[in-house]
């Protein structure tokens, strides 16, 4: 089927510099309290230069034992992981490891508002979709199941979000209109 | 005034340590999903030698905009900020900077729970304080009040929490009785 949108795939940002400016935004106006997470880094080594900062002179990337990004809107916490991906057709399940989907069940247990945002990079479509998906898919992927989430699926259970200039990726609209 | 009491101070483990170990603990126990954020980190060099891992070779720390701490609790987002002090009569404001105090200001203007944990590190005494008073002083800091808050606030207007091998630093509980 044919579409005519506005394509937003060649603005040459990526999804969380564009997320993270939609943060600011939302801090900015009041509406919401949302951070990225530093990366996290296993620092090895420090030099201390006299008459100037700390240089770390050996790290190494650390995996994240939570998602990317959480926070407080109109009294919730919320957690979320952003995820791009180049295919057109679904998201991979290699772009979560274990230890981000068993938190993201923690989170939904313990009464808070957990999702994915996913970004299509060729259509620039993005879409967010409630982790209850991810969790039931990656579970059945353990026992054999599909190796990622179909874009029809996520079409159909999740949510296309907003676009623009300010905010650049308006995902609390979605959130007042499925969570609140 | 004298008091007969456990002195936890020399175990060597610092505050973060022992909060790090009372949040996994709380996370195995399914009790609450509260996680330190990292250390943030400005990388400047990375090189990527075949067969082995990523090394951050360039590095610089980078001031915190949010607290160490949050997550979620019974439905709650929980948000605070941990600091030790050697001194025994106050808890120097020095330790803290203006963004974190403005991040406080906002995670309790949005309905969060925020507050500071203040271990004296030579008596060993944990204390919680609610952020409002933490704002309160700061506030009053730039127009020529006090620069610490005295330990006798602390111990009037916040609560001793209970220590003790497992959890360490159980904190949860003053939450429960304080704001749930
Ligand atoms: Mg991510
Ligand atoms: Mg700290």
């Amino acid at each position: 089927k044919k579409t005519a949108k506005v394509n937003f795939a060649n603005r040459g940002m990526t999804l969380e510099e564009d997320l993270n400016m939609t943060n600011q935004y939302y801090l900015e106006r009041d509406i919401a309290v949302i951070h990225k997470k530093p990366t996290p880094v296993q620092i090895v080594n420090v030099d201390y230069p006299r008459r100037s900062a700390a240089k770390i002179t050996e790290a190494y990337f650390r995996k994240a034992s939570t998602t990317d990004y959480n926070g407080l809107y109109r009294g919730h916490y919320i957690d979320f992981e952003a995820k791009e991906t180049r295919s057109k057709t679904v998201l991979p399940l290699k772009n979560f490891h274990e230890h981000q989907v068993e938190h993201m069940k923690k989170v939904k247990s313990h009464g808070g508002i957990c999702f994915v945002i996913i970004k299509f990079t060729t259509s620039g479509e993005i879409f967010l979709l409630d982790a209850e998906h991810l969790i039931k898919y990656w579970s059945e992927q353990k026992s054999g199941g599909e190796k990622s989430i179909p874009k029809a699926i996520i079409k159909g259970q999740g949510y296309p979000i907003p676009q623009g200039y300010m905010p650049r990726i308006d995902y609390l609209t979605i959130v007042d209109r499925v969570y609140l």
